[in-house]
């Protein structure tokens, strides 16, 4: 059946498939030790114009949220989140599970507010109660956000501004990096991100990889001991090569890129068509996440030739849905779709 | 080079990589809702013989042990292990990251004395001063040992009986299981060890998989919440499928038996080339980990042709070695050692 | 200096002192296992109308929700709290240290509204994706509040209806539980109270006591091993009879209410001296707490002849103040005050 | 009934209730700010001739080892201790409930030594694969330790150079400090524990307070944000002064020095007590804790007029039972064991 259901309901990219394979009996020290880290590493510190970054590769989402932000902070700190961040909303406690309070701020469109964050540390550090309270230790955002949006360079220096007036590290979570990247609507650039953020995680799992997401310290500012961490967090593979043999595929002549970039095309199909024939949209956005309203009967309809997400209630009768591309959509796909609606 | 490191330098079975591929551009649902995680399931179900029991595929072997102890134990017990034990020597605390003490028992040959078990529960409630402590609420045991051994079907027996006399489950990682269950030594099956223990997980990252552990409760005992703990942990994967696809490739036709066998065969014909040879056992093993005592300089001279691994010092000139086949190892390679012993 | 700055900053009752002294040189066995303890204990049952309450004796707030919450909650379970309550605000993240969520809900005068909790349970179940959150697993309340208002009973039903409904414990800490039983205001009883929640803590240390509290499960529902977790918690003091002498004299005849009223007694007086001067509340209480909105330079001019504590701004020019009475206050303080304003 | 049970069975030294009752209605603020606060981190600076040191004053004692471990080691780092040390052995494992290993050594009496510690550190650091093990943070010894023994200067010494060598601190946990100090057979003193441990704890609870233990670092070494810590381990008191008062009047003109020794007397007079009468010692102690070998007959006989306390099997007619004066107990006592002997 169709599925437009999210960006991670097929395997992965076929050069990372022919790799895998192509090296599956070569003998490799385990842990992530191997050559192919390796050079996975060294051209994502290329990519990000960061000699001095640090690179490590995890599993997951949740995980990497997880192991980095509990490594990242002191024991009494906790880290700044919009409310609908994945960390706050849709990862289960995983970052209080490891003893870190998540301080939630309002968003909008999924996105913090530098005037915001700056004024809730103005207004933390002014209290003089404050060390009766969780210490603000990070800034955590998404980009592509929940919601499908993006910051511009304006706002990501914005907030990059306040973080480092407070000396407060700016971790981006990027699970959809690439799509956010590569959409039309954006002015910011992995190597501005690299310069703006102090911690960024790009995404593997949603972009072409079986798993993995690439943790950059883009200033040589990984935590003292962060290889234990990851082993203490159960996020160390033993086989670690099917993570750098994926990345190394992945960073090599802009593969990343290129089908992150398929995934937007897709996406910008898919808007016109659903523009074209009339539909609702929730909010608007560039990259490979579509949010539409849809009453509720239509939606159930459509169910049942095209697989999509419930997003959540817009009113009695209508609800948010959300048709996403991936780097596997095909001009196929999007032409069945237009004969559904 | 030829390379006896350890059971996970090479990729996986083809027959996984095969299946993958070919599976790789349908459309399945994440997070291990798909067909594949669910047939998976049910063969491990079916091998074990134990029709209520629950299965979850997880990622790595730490990891395993992490979220299945925290979410077993009430946060105020801790669980018994060799001191030898993986989770107690070599997961950089991670049982303890989560809150609970690993209680270390002595061991011989990494195993666990049912008697040393009983006499320590027995001592520990009789103590008055027992509620001032962690209280214990799993034994762990690992079979195959981190040195190669077996539990006989009679020690394993016991200690499930002292278990189940103290209502406290009895965990078995099987990070080797295979190796263990093929071994020409063994009296236990799986069905034995699904019959005996309450909970198990069964290898795949050193059975032939990229990655991948497969849990099983074996009856019907899985946690209220267990789902949500493995997101918890960060050890739930997006794409699910990499994990289903394995393990019912691995579950097929027997093949994760066949594959074990293999590297059983292969360490036996080390074994023999080793004796034959005259070189020293450090322990008797039948599985598919060989413990080596060398002198120090023939093993330097050794590693520039073939690599194994550091145990232990044994004195001031020699060191215990261990020389691990695995489900891909070639009569041609051990062969080829045998040329330079 | 004339102090209204809170309801601790005077030391104990002096019946608490007197039986201190009385009791020294007896000695008692440890860890809350004397007769002061036993006393303390069967006549908190008393006044709470639950021949099968079990109760604990703990030494201050933070560590008693702490080690409460962090017991009650399976690993994968959050409590859901008022955004204004204790635990989310001003706990240094004491809860989330166990690692446990805070699920913060909006607030009307720092209490939880039972439709707004059952509507968040109500979308939470029907939310798919809700596996992939932290389960709600107590509903946390503060009576008085932190803003010194009180629940109605019906208001109190309600929200015990609603946990009822869900299988979820409701939590109610009382850290001034005394003046909101003694205050004018009230329609709730201690037990109504012991009725109507599942856990409740009465303060001791805002209420006449060096410090301690008293953890109430109201109906023979204390987890299995929570001496151990209290211990865990570093929660248990050796010498028990601080806290059992303590309590034993504040539920002798009555002390803890009468000297409770003394405060409401007190505070009713000031609300009329503030009143009569023409001074602003911010918020219409009837318990210890008074919470007054005063121009900024009037405020530091005040300060230099009485304390009081600063709450949070009001505008540009003014802020809110608290003025609080406690069980020490005395006529011969309000007078004073009066003559200061 | 005569007790000679443990140190904490009575109240507090007269001098401390005194000082409570003198300065019960004096206005003062709450968390440790006080002026008696400040005046006994001054005198107990002073007392360790150590002008840079920090001190925070806490509870009790399991609480104290949580906060301090908790809060000096990194997330990755666990704490080596003799495996009878009360982190290990009777703490309900409090410090693995904050995510971190007890390394546990073997123990003489109770005592670490200094070579087997060096040892344990070069393996560790020696071996190749110590990223995936708990990293040593921290060495934790106790003086006097369980077994009532005492280090000598040396011992000492030797223990903080390998420490400084391997940049890990020392731990001083000093629950029974004075009586170490004021013991006939010691050679150390509190200005020499300051100078080769980095943190020590001063107990008060077994030496004269109603609760209370002062934490010091040593050289300005507290962790940045401990007070933070100190509130989100629930361990700060609102009534800050209860233990300021304490340990100010203990600091006074000696008395902590003092009623020590009181103890340390007793003890010796014990000491010849049992000798004389023939009694069996199962460790030579020169404090306050006395061990005699019992038949276990004679053991049940005798609790029916003196409470004391059971320690361990010794075979199977007798035991190992303690015997503990402390700051409270008189020569009537002594002389009244004595004809129960």
């Amino acid at each position: 059946m169709l599925s437009f259901e999210c960006d991670y309901n097929t395997g992965a990219h076929e050069k990372i498939l022919q790799r895998l394979c192509e090296t599956n009996y070569e003998p490799l020290p385990g842990y992530g030790t191997d050559k192919y880290c390796e050079s996975a590493k060294a051209k994502i510190k290329d990519a990000c114009g960061s000699k001095d970054a640090q690179v490590f590769l995890l599993v997951g989402g949740t995980q990497t949220n997880q192991t980095v932000i509990s490594s990242v902070l002191a024991s009494y700190e906790g880290v700044i989140s919009a409310d609908t961040g994945h960390i706050n909303a849709h990862e289960a406690g995983a970052v209080e599970y490891t003893g870190h309070k998540v301080v939630a701020l309002p968003q909008k469109y999924g996105k913090l507010d530098a005037h915001e964050v700056e004024n809730y540390l103005k207004v933390f550090f002014a209290d003089e109660n404050n060390p009766h309270m969780a210490q603000p230790g990070m800034v955590y955002i998404s980009h592509p956000t929940e919601y499908g949006t993006l910051y511009t360079l304006d706002e990501l220096s914005a907030l990059s501004r306040v973080c480092r007036n407070y000396s407060i590290p700016l971790y981006l979570d990027g699970a959809r990096l690439g799509y956010g990247l590569m959409s039309d609507g954006t002015d910011v650039t992995l190597k501005d991100i690299a310069d703006l953020c102090d911690i960024i995680y790009i995404g593997g799992t949603k972009v072409g990889a079986l798993c993995g997401e690439a943790v950059v310290f883009t200033h040589a500012n990984a935590p003292r001991g962060f290889f234990t961490s990851i082993k203490q967090h159960g996020a160390l593979l033993a086989k670690g090569r099917l993570l750098g043999i994926q990345f190394d595929t992945l960073f090599t002549d802009g593969l990343y890129f290129k089908i992150s970039r398929n995934a937007i095309i897709a996406a910008n199909k898919m808007r016109d068509v659903f523009r074209k024939k009339g539909y609702r949209f929730f909010i608007e956005t560039t990259t490979n996440q579509i949010f539409i309203i849809l009453d509720n009967k239509k939606a159930e309809e459509l169910k049942k030739q095209v697989s999509f997400g419930f997003w959540e209630k817009y009113d009695d009768s209508s609800s948010v849905y959300r048709f996403a591309s991936s780097w596997a959509t095909t001009d196929e796909d999007i032409r069945t779709l237009e004969t559904m609606l």
